[in-house]
């Protein structure tokens, strides 16, 4: 490459123009750490005439996005149009396919056709990088890929959506229910008007599977994540866990070890003295465990514009230093694929939450189906009647295999005692 | 460079040890991350004969080790001798002058003579690392010259010695007296038998002056850090900080501005709310802040022979992919050199403790002294007499120029009230 590193741009909403003001404000300084300017050349997007709120007049208009791929005038395609298919795939597979680098904040593209779409940018020669999809501005994917890559990770895990995590601060704050503090958050703006992605998991769990490949060398496995959100989690359940010494997070969890693959995504009980439990509002974090290193913790603003453009550009930055290397830290065909491990013999402490019919024993047999399933109670509490006539009963376990929980909630479906669903949620106890 | 990466060992401690044990244990996942086999083909150090309870066998012993900065059969010299200068700086420049990369984990050299080694290695097309050298395992240089590259730092700080985050943190929990935890941590081997380089904040300062260029691009500047250590923290001050929801770190501090670089290593009162009053024990943690990214926040163990290793070997992982570029994230021609920022007007809130005789008027006098400077107290407390019939005073004043504490301590100086030396520490109110 040349004297600078020429960018087209697909994609002009919140990221987008987060992009074109970091590398104008930042110019300079861009310039000297890359060690030549990074300049965009062409822009695209959906409506031309819509009003940014920045200057595109020096930047090339283009109608057609996928002309972006085979441009003579352009080194690196930068995709923030986002969608796991679609106009942002097409993008991806003609930008590497004429051998141009591509970059995206696409999370979901990545989860998905990551590995496809590395090994094109292999047998071109050309880098893929994608820091920007997994937590914003937290260096994380350089971080598992480069910085703990003497390391055997053992346990990658951390709060991959800002969008629940502040839901669920914000309910540890206010002592308000998911539903007013979601309605609330689509007002602002900090929640989508369709906010399933979030708040389902399906978003973490993009994210953790990409962790997960960079973490333990394996191929990206997003089918097998167990994925639950924080829909069903109430008030009365922060209540508890605060009351016990636990703040509630949406964590993404990965294990690798010899009995395979562990990749959940759930709402847990994090203990007080453990970093996660101080991670507030929409911030995000990752935790990665190694055998050399220990427990490395990294925190940071997980969406957003600025956070977004500054990973993207960290990205650009590498590519024009020429440090760059195979997508997920080893060329495709060197990633393992693991067997999956079932929960069942993981060992652990459980929160559990009924809500019940206030009559006399319902408590015995909730107490007879942890008995019959060997599950062991720590500790046990009963709240007094909600205006509908129901209680809540919540309970922690002795730590033992996850099988013990799902055996007794097995058990306890379909009881009349009970109101609603009951609520499970693990401890995360490392 | 061929099919692997050779390795030359100088020094074979606790860290030597562990990029030995590292390379050995996790040697088919390195090969797979790095795409060839990094193998140790060299050692040296000062004593064959010591038992280091891991086999050197394999290896090939090298009396002189400064022939193993021009053998044919290696690529990269790894130095784990430390010293700023002596042996570990022959090896360096020879290993440069010779063609071969360079990697290290000695903060003292680098904060020396970073800038001319890292010229040397421009000079020559190699490389030169460091990671190992900030923070042990939390790969904050990688962080810095990468992950928040698109970014202007404004300022960046953290805990970076663990001994006196150790120190700290247990006087915390055991509300014991600084002497008496010094000498419990130089029994259990966690304090050097001459702690001064750590507890004097001399280690955090060479350190810190390696941060701070890295987030300014701008050159070394050990000489125009202000240093203090911890050694006159009292059991009283860390009563006094909790009771006003403060925990006491020894913090290195490094901003830049318009009024210039301002460089710092002082014990801090850390409000509780900051990720930094978390840190916990012999953790290290760098906080650095981007006008894009916002709060990056790295955290994790900053010494001990995984960790460092940890390091080390990422920096060859980096070297065998060929993903590497100036030390110092730019040519040394293009760092700056930035005035030395005053810290007579930075604004900030700052705790005094006052050792005085217990007799009417002093605490008058102390108030005089405040007011004719010009600081406006926030809050005083005044504790009852100690055994010896001193009493201590505690203040923390109003958010204000530094000059006023400065000032006020000037006129209280030498003053027959005070039994001993002021303490002065800032906030860190970030």
């Amino acid at each position: 490459m040349a004297d600078r590193l020429r960018i087209a741009l697909a994609g002009l909403g919140t990221v987008g123009g987060g992009v074109v003001r970091l590398l104008e404000t930042n110019r300079e300084l861009i310039t000297r750490r890359a060690g030549k300017a990074i300049e965009i050349v062409a822009v695209s997007a959906r409506d031309r005439t819509r009003d940014r709120g920045f200057d595109l007049s020096a930047f090339e208009w283009v109608d057609d996005t996928h002309t972006l791929a085979t441009r003579d005038d352009v080194d690196v395609v930068v995709e923030l149009i986002g969608g796991s298919d679609g106009p942002a795939l097409t993008l991806a597979r003609n930008t590497l396919g004429a051998g141009k680098a591509f970059v995206t904040a696409n999370k979901a593209m990545i989860a998905h056709h990551g590995l496809a779409l590395a090994k094109q940018a292999e047998q071109a020669g050309v880098a893929l990088k994608y820091e920007a999809a997994v937590a914003g501005g937290i260096p994380v994917i350089k971080g598992l890929r480069e910085g703990a890559a003497a390391n055997e990770i053992g346990r990658v895990y951390g709060i991959l959506n800002g969008t629940c995590n502040y839901i669920l601060t914000t309910m540890e704050e206010k002592g308000s229910d998911f539903a007013a503090v979601l309605a609330d958050a689509q007002a602002l703006g900090y929640a989508e008007s369709d906010p399933s992605f979030d708040i389902d998991g399906v978003d973490a769990a993009h994210k953790l599977s990409i962790l997960s490949s960079l973490a333990f060398g394996t191929r990206l496995d997003f089918a097998g994540i167990a994925i639950s959100g924080i829909r069903h989690v109430i008030a009365a359940d922060i209540a508890e866990a605060q009351a016990l010494g636990f703040r509630i997070r949406l964590v993404g969890l990965a294990e690798s070890n010899a009995k395979g693959l562990f990749q959940r995504v759930h709402p847990c009980l994090v203990p007080t003295s453990h970093p996660l439990a101080h991670v507030a509002g929409s911030l995000n974090a990752v935790v990665a465990e190694g055998n050399f290193v220990g427990r490395l913790f990294f925190e940071g603003r997980g969406a957003g514009d600025g956070p977004t453009a500054s990973a993207v550009v960290a990205d650009l930055i590498d590519i024009a230093r020429g440090e760059y290397g195979p997508a997920f830290a080893m060329p495709v065909d060197s990633l393992t694929v693991p067997p999956p491990a079932s929960s069942a013999e993981r060992l652990g402490r459980a929160y559990l939450r009924f809500t019940v019919v206030d009559k006399p024993g319902v408590l015995a047999e909730i107490a007879a189906a942890m008995r019959d399933s060997g599950v062991s109670i720590e500790s046990l509490m009963q709240r007094g009647t909600a205006p509908d006539g129901s209680a809540i009963i919540a309970i922690i376990t002795h730590a033992g295999p996850e099988r013990g929980v799902a055996d007794a909630l097995e058990r306890l479906s379909g009881s009349p005692s009970l109101t609603g669903k009951p609520m499970l949620m693990h401890i995360l106890d490392l």
